[in-house]
């Protein structure tokens, strides 16, 4: 009843999670440890047992080994900025087109959250290229990448996008920069026409300014939506909602570039009241 | 400039959008037309233009070329039933750790918007197998699949579920039925240990009788929670949120079934608070 | 057991509830009679019966017979434009601490459902003077205000609030016009210093123009905030709520004009993430 | 241009705000002093100075001199338990027509923060009556209400409500204590018919208990709904939600004893998706 699937690998991703929810992903690896306040792990004492295991450290504290999801590998991204949310990104990804095999391009690697979920979602045989301005921010990005071993489908490119994009009739293009109303020409240019635009911002102030930029450069089908997401606390008996949650990450809007015909044809997307 | 990518090709999945944003998704296929209410259009007139364009039917109404994102696949599933939306299925592929590769159970393929879902993000080199009860929701499926060209990636069984999934070791399984928690034990004997455990219920009452079975069956790190999503009107200079919106579509359970041990360690990830 | 507040009396307000929710508020008036599509009802059968009874129309309908709660008087408005909704109202009164007493201006008079709600909570001891530049507007909003019994609290003014108030130092101002950024001159005059200022803007840009309006004239202990309001469908064992929801009235501004001081101190009163 | 309603009199609540929002409550009382860690603030100090003016305790820390809304009494409220939050509160106040002259009954006094409320909103012509069991909570809630001046118009009885209250024939009856579900039949006597039966409970299961309770004694229109309150940062350049927000307070059951008649005739008010 067991196969390789149910049995941690060497080289495969598991996270540790101990008491209190601390938690540790690492890259299963012979002769290795994880060093952590409660204690130390030896990697090939994990290697050979099932998933969903306990096991303890040294010190006798309990850790499950567990493999993690894109949304974990995502929230343990070491970063030194606000990065995307999970709430957020599986909703970028669905609207965006986002899967195996796709070409996209990001503006603002940052700490590397969303590229990422970039990487996972496109596959071996999809690629994304990211864009940084800050060398440190792009250092730390492809360490976080190359930790969980998704750098080989991402190109990280360290420019200012005033510049352009070296690209050409990428799929999508998702970005998360402070001014993205400055660049949606450089988008143009770079996306296939009926392409794929994200971009995610804290403002509404920035969500005015985007919208005016995007109508300039004949982007139609525009969307801007919010999400918000509520955890209740997971007790049969006495199920309610937690007492607090994020109340914004930031305002998502999305938009395709089209080819300006001579019928006037407006076809923004005033999604309105459905989804 | 241009290269295939940006150019409809025979055997592309396209989106028609016309006035008053009247969908339409077909196949590519030189000879074949698509009959509207505001006329017909020639597959062969679609083929070799670039995406994003405009184009007249026989009766000089304007319709917009363009790709379809999985979102778009999602919304036009042709359904007898209530179908997930987009919202909730990008924040399960992302939680249950579905991407490239993956080997996933359904139970309830009912329309196969989710199949769709799922089938899209597993990629070609991963697989989905779908149970359905109901021979002629299983056929619905299977034509809607059929139609965007995934059915090579989904294996369809008609079955009550009662008598257990064939399948063993999945890396996750996803739940869309009246009744979940009566068919906790099967779901335990399919899916691997530390697997991925997601499920969608309309009401809390299932959310209390599914939680009491989750635990019962050795499943941990258990997530209840609920997903809004809120539309602005992309105007500029009055950006407000629509006035209506979808209050509820379901709430969201994730659990991982793990491996029972001595000491008691009670991992229920009260996400609490946090995303 | 049963005294005269129990029993309809002649000159109470009553709202009477016929099938699909239906609803009707009369004054019960001797001799009067209330005509619906789904028959007559007699003032005189209604007088002298309990609250809560059911009656029947002379077609044999049935109704019943309730007295009306402020909401309800707000929700029966007879409109023209868009009124404010009890979930907004509730809240603007107990943050502007209007009650029993109060001397209260209101700019913008509408249909006079904020009217309505204002006389209602100042009481036969507190005051309202509502300006409105539209004499259709005006007369509606009395006539709405003298079915309801209300007039005698309420002074009507038509006048373009350009040219100022008569008033001045009124406990609380409240404000619902579409260009509210362009009075505050005129509402600092008329408010008592450290008295409650609120406004209702349906669009994230008036909120940004009234912000700069109101620190430009020294008012401090800012809040800008929004009421989601969803409701459940009431089964005790499918308990869920309600598909769709209101997502957007407007955005709620409340500040307090303060007299400038030497010390400069910053007030504002970022609620933060507390309420 | 001053009278006497824009001067702190004698005998006047007052709210001293200081740095970081720090909030005090006090009556003023000639000859009284307020003592904080940021200083001592002379009640004669503050007599005779216009609300909304700066003053300095004696350690030179600035204090702004207001007047306190219900809002404000209600947040500033001792307590040694979860009161009702004043975005719950307006709601009720207003869907329960409670005003000037109301009579209303409270079941679960706790620290009197909705009593607050109540005495509030009824006025000098109308009047509460509050059950509560713990004799060290009625306390707490005498002592408060007595600070602000509402204890006249308030009568507290320390009795467990399974032995029924004392009143008949009240308009309105407000509930907010562990098992509602248990005191149904002692609601609908002490309410007339057609009253206001409101009640704030925490979790699901508990929603589903009351609805089950209170339709075997004969009540309909049965509302049941949730408020969510969300603040933004008020920067009119960068205006955008705060990062957190309270989740979850309770939910609001609302319900009118009816009497029952002949004609079936469900009025549940499935107020749905309107408001």
């Amino acid at each position: 009843m067991e196969d390789a699937r149910s049995i941690a690998q060497p080289g495969d991703l598991a996270q540790l999670v101990g008491l209190s929810h601390k938690n540790f992903i690492i890259r299963l690896t012979p002769g290795d440890q994880l060093q952590t306040h409660r204690g130390v792990l030896q990697h090939d004492d994990l290697i050979g047992i099932p998933w969903g295991s306990q096991v303890s450290s040294h010190l006798g504290n309990p850790f499950f080994v567990l493999q993690p999801a894109l949304a974990d590998l995502i929230k343990e991204t070491k970063r030194t900025t606000q990065i995307i949310y999970p709430k957020d990104i599986g909703f970028i990804l669905i609207t965006m087109g986002i899967g195996p095999g796709s070409q996209v391009l990001e503006a603002g690697t940052g700490s590397g959250a969303m590229t990422t979920a970039l990487a996972f979602a496109v596959g071996n045989q999809g690629h994304v290229t990211t864009y940084e301005l800050r060398p440190e921010m792009q250092q730390l990005a492809q360490k976080n990448l190359s930790k969980i071993g998704l750098t080989d489908r991402v190109t990280f490119v360290l420019r200012d996008i005033r510049d352009g994009f070296n690209e050409r009739n990428k799929d999508a293009l998702f970005m998360d920069i402070p001014q993205p109303e400055d660049y949606i020409p450089q988008v143009r240019v770079s996306l296939k026409p009926g392409g794929f635009f994200g971009c995610i911002v804290p403002t509404v102030n920035q969500i005015s300014r985007l919208l005016n930029a995007l109508q300039r450069e004949n982007f139609a089908f525009i969307d801007v939506c919010e999400i918000m997401l509520r955890y209740f606390k997971p007790v049969a008996e006495r199920l309610r909602p937690t007492d607090r949650m994020v109340a914004h990450t930031g305002y998502l809007i999305f938009a395709r570039p089209i080819i300006p015909s001579v019928i006037d044809f407006v076809p923004d997307k005033t999604n309105g009241d459905n989804d």
